[in-house]
């Protein structure tokens, strides 16, 4: 039976565990998503498949409807359906194991498994699949700041930008926001929450920022603009603490 | 200036990123907590000190007061402050560069960031501390079952056993639970959740069940007795999503 590995590779090359460097020589091809034509993340997995000796296949991303905000998940489903197609196409035109490389951790905020199964669902290619985990994105912004995610035997809630401000409505007092590319914190009450803030974190443009959030959005927001004057992109990923 | 690293080493040999091992190997030394007499996690730590050439130093952890559930945030601040003081203790005998291994991540449920903050506000010993991200339990049971930690754009929050009835009162309806040695999830609807538990992730004795959450519960139980039979001791984490 065929394997196929979706492996995460943390959020750079030093956060690569053993047993996801041992999951990416063992395959006969890398698959990488490829989100543009100059996809910064592509060329990183591209150097990582040379050093340990793998081909890699680009696969370019379907377009996908942005501006679909009533039907979301509509939107989000009929673009896995699309990637699904594509992935199938690359595993019935080669043979042989293969591996997705997922930036971060396959289990946050990641469509690779859902579509994965997807294409196993289908049919038409048989294969066995597993999941090799990986630093994610809210790890290292953590470890950056030396924090620990809650306090001591309290929650922390993972959400998006989305939805950050229905979740603070309902009460929630420490929050890891990502994809948010708008900053929406900065609606919240200035004064009584602190943020731990990190952009392009283990890549080119990596900045830090954290205090009251009133006291530190103007600095947020210069910094993240620096992060993307100097790699061509940006990705941010915040805590927020109610004070 | 004297460093201190906290380094996640991950749920087993397997999940040492690069940066872990590079971390370790750059110590002068590293520092254990001891649990128990015979602390089987001590001794995965002693035997991946043995094969990257680093001495071990075990820290019998201070006794601690786990009847006292009134004033729990108390009591656990009287046992990290027995803990900074041992540690403390082995940063003034011994000189040169340490490192703490920390199992998983450093950011998830566990004390020792805050403690080595605590030995630096002393200020006894002079050092300077970073930390090292790892591959936490949670992402290893989302990996072992395939599974996304989320629906698409939803939350996910991280609690313990003590919380989960609480935030489920709250209308969580996606939660991964820690820290509950007693299957507090036994006491919701059993025909409403779904349950991806896991036990002894990456370890001996590692078990893993999914399903309608009466429906596995004895299988829950069962596998929880059989991998503590197995491995002497048992820890387990599960992803509990209304169905
Ligand atoms: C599609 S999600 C993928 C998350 C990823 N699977 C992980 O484990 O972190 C993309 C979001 O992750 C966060 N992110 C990813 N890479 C990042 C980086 N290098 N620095 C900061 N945030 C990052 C941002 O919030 C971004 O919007
Ligand atoms: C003190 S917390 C430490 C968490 C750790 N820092 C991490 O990143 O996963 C201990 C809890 O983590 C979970 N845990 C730790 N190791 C585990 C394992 N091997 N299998 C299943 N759960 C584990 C259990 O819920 C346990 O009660």
């Amino acid at each position: 039976m065929r394997r196929v590995r979706i492996v995460g590779i943390g959020m750079g090359v030093e956060h690569l565990t053993a047993e996801a460097e041992t999951a990416i020589r063992g395959v006969d091809y890398v698959i990488a998503a490829q989100k543009s034509d100059e996809d910064p993340l592509l060329e990183a997995r591209r150097a990582l498949c040379r050093d340990l000796g793998v081909p890699l296949v680009a696969v370019p991303d379907p377009p996908r409807d942005r501006d679909a905000p009533v039907d979301y998940p509509g939107a989000v489903r009929d673009w896995h359906d699309a990637r699904a197609a594509a992935y199938e196409r690359v595993l019935l035109e080669r043979d042989g194991d293969a591996a997705f490389l997922v930036w971060g951790d396959p289990a946050f905020y990641d469509s690779t498994i859902r579509i994965v199964e997807q294409v196993a669902e289908r049919g038409r290619v048989p294969f066995s699949y597993d999941v090799v985990p990986g630093v994610s994105a809210p790890q290292l912004l953590a470890a950056r700041h030396r924090l620990v995610l809650h306090e001591v035997g309290r929650p922390v809630l993972f959400t998006t930008g989305r939805r950050l401000l229905e979740d603070v409505a309902a009460g929630h007092d420490n929050l890891v926001v990502l994809l948010d590319g708008r900053l929406v914190c900065a609606l919240l009450d200035p004064d009584t929450w602190d943020v731990w803030w990190g952009a392009n974190l283990g890549a080119p443009g990596e900045r830090l920022v954290a205090g009251r959030l009133g006291a530190v959005l103007p600095e947020i927001s210069a910094a993240r603009a620096a992060a993307a004057a100097e790699a061509g992109w940006v990705m941010d990923v915040y805590l927020l603490r109610r004070a």
